[in-house]
């Protein structure tokens, strides 16, 4: 019996999310030996070793299902933050917030969700998805914030603003203020969403894991404004990508439907193990952002000295554009570095054909990076 | 500044789902020692040992993203099921599975999605975030389904049936004939989802694993049917519960939209690597239909000379009502046995106030439920 499948237009629309490749894919497509990713921005030093103690303790219970909630785990976030513990949201990977503030806010067909482009893609996909509209502000030429092209977008039917910071793929972090003045200036019933999910690495300095968090992130703000989500991440400062948990904190009244909204036991019961021994595990955070601040440092000089041209980042990555007269770009580019074992981000999908984005990994990773791309260029 | 969040209607009117209670909080709670939970259909004897092996092995890769709709493992589960990887749907637990399957087919205000009541309440709680009506069709007084009131409900706007086979929570399974003749009477364009999550309980007799599959599941009529979906998990006969890995079958032209409308890496790196596996250690999987068969005679002879009725049932868990006559019913009898340290469901939710569910655990599990039950009536 052949019967057609009828999905709904909306989803016939939407295109897939386009991941980075991972070492095996690489490894048997070209037959290298040495593959080295820095395409997804992971942790340059693996996982905590906290974590990866409370999973060795952990792993014995699978059979069960987790508590709902992760109730424990909310709570830790919440002491680490100084916030209510209704005020958190878990979830698998920010990913799931993502979905699911805009399954609560944004009615489809009516609502609208306001954010720039390029961003991160999950936001365009999920209110495709939806049916809610999306609505994209240009970045300015140099990858900042035009909040005046970004509030023209706004009208009484936007339900959720996203702003990503510090911005992905270019590294850019907008000062706190100009997010205060933001929240501002949105009508009554606009959410804005704070993706956060590198934040760790721009608040670093010197040692200090917070030396300008007030400067950056809007969480020393959180309980002052109404209006703002944040969002963070265990995929990034504390090494748990592969494990799926992502976090936000938000107005309680807000978090209790999110909360309703969501699969019941979307977050693992290993990844809550993971999480909570991770939050104690201050050490492996640490090092982490000052391998972070290095590399980077070594990868922007790297870039710079091979004539690439380099975008300032607070992230753990770097934007770069291969110099115009090189021989290789684009695609040919992204393709021989395959070739010789680096996986780096093609930004293609972002509309950028002719740039990159270079996760900060180990010291030994970055050379090999560099000096490949040295060659190649 | 005060602000009020709006939500939308459909997600204002949503009932949080109601999971089990965990052993912790009844430890905490009523200061017992010894906790027997049978309240979430999960393995009698914990972990595939094949499963551990793995995630030991794989832990210290939970820094790297997975890789996106986890390729290797829908090629095992398609060769294991002898389906093409093109059918194979993997997601963060089932639940997933039937939430996208709703999003991707049901237009919200325009299609409808019909199913038994009481069923499985993740169908009316997705529904209803999707803004999608549910319609359901009373089980007969004896639990066993009534396919004319079910098609009654069906029209030209039907885009999902839902079908639980073994049925949750009183265990009934219908024969695979009548879901065949079911599936040919849908009009074009509607779907019959059969979530098979018990079938291994099913199909299971005297040490062979597949005995009666053709009797009950659907998975031998699954090439020559292409309105069916067939739903499975890790979480029961495979021990994974907490590791939250269910999968679907269904064909390749519905396979390609759910697999771009799911979030790119909604399954996690360690479930991946348990389910690969898990499939592997039949000898686990074996052990446990087997436990799984004797222990629900051992509760079945236990419930009915303690008094209580007991439905017939094909899963890892059984439905009874204490007599009516008993010390105790209801919300006391669920209260008390609480207080006692057992764990079992009452069916309130399902709107059965005065009936339970107990999962059938290891023998020592169901004597101990056996013997403060019958202390208790």
């Amino acid at each position: 019996m052949q019967r057609k499948i009828f999905v709904r237009p909306a989803v016939e629309a939407l295109e897939a999310y386009s991941p980075g490749l991972s070492i095996t894919e690489i490894r048997e497509r070209y037959g290298v030996d040495r593959v080295v990713k820095l395409a997804s921005n992971e942790n340059p030093l693996g996982v905590s070793p906290g974590a990866l103690a409370a999973l060795e303790r952990a792993f014995g219970s699978v059979f069960r299902y987790p508590q709902s909630g992760s109730p424990r785990l909310a709570g830790a976030i919440a002491a680490r933050h100084g916030v209510s513990p209704d005020c958190v949201v878990l979830g698998n990977g920010s990913d799931e917030i993502i979905d699911l503030l805009i399954r609560c806010l944004a009615e489809p067909g009516w609502h609208n969700v306001v954010t720039f482009k390029p961003c991160f893609s999950i936001y365009g996909i999920q209110s495709g998805l939806c049916g809610v509209e999306l609505r994209a502000a240009p970045l300015r030429e140099d990858f900042t914030f035009d909040w005046e092209a970004l509030l023209e977008l706004v009208d009484e039917r936007t339900s959720l603003v996203f702003v990503t910071s510090p911005d992905n793929p270019s590294g850019y972090c907008p000062p706190a203020r100009e997010l205060a003045a933001l929240s501002a200036r949105l009508p009554e019933g606009a959410i804005l969403a704070l993706d956060e999910a590198y934040m760790d690495f721009a608040a670093y300095e010197d040692g200090d894991p917070e030396a300008r968090l007030a400067e950056y992130s809007m969480l020393p703000r959180f309980k002052e404004l109404r209006n703002i989500v944040i969002l963070r991440t265990f995929s990034k400062s504390y090494g748990l990508a592969g494990l799926r948990l992502g976090y936000a904190m938000m107005p309680e009244d807000l978090a209790v439907y999110l909360n309703r909204a969501r699969l019941p036991f979307s977050v693992n019961i290993l990844a809550e193990a993971a999480g909570l021994a991770a939050l104690e595990d201050e050490d492996f955070r640490l090092a982490t952002m000052k391998a972070v601040e290095e590399g980077r440092k070594q990868l922007q000089w790297g870039l710079e000295d091979s004539g690439c041209r380099v975008w300032p980042s607070r992230a753990n990555f770097l934007m770069f554009a291969p110099p115009v007269k090189a021989k290789l770009g684009g695609a040919d580019l992204f393709e021989a570095l395959l070739r010789r074992g680096v996986i780096v981000r093609g930004l293609k999908g972002y509309d950028l054909p002719e740039f990159f984005r270079v996760s900060v990994g180990r010291m030994d990773e970055n050379l090999f990076f560099l000096d490949v791309l040295r060659e190649l260029l």
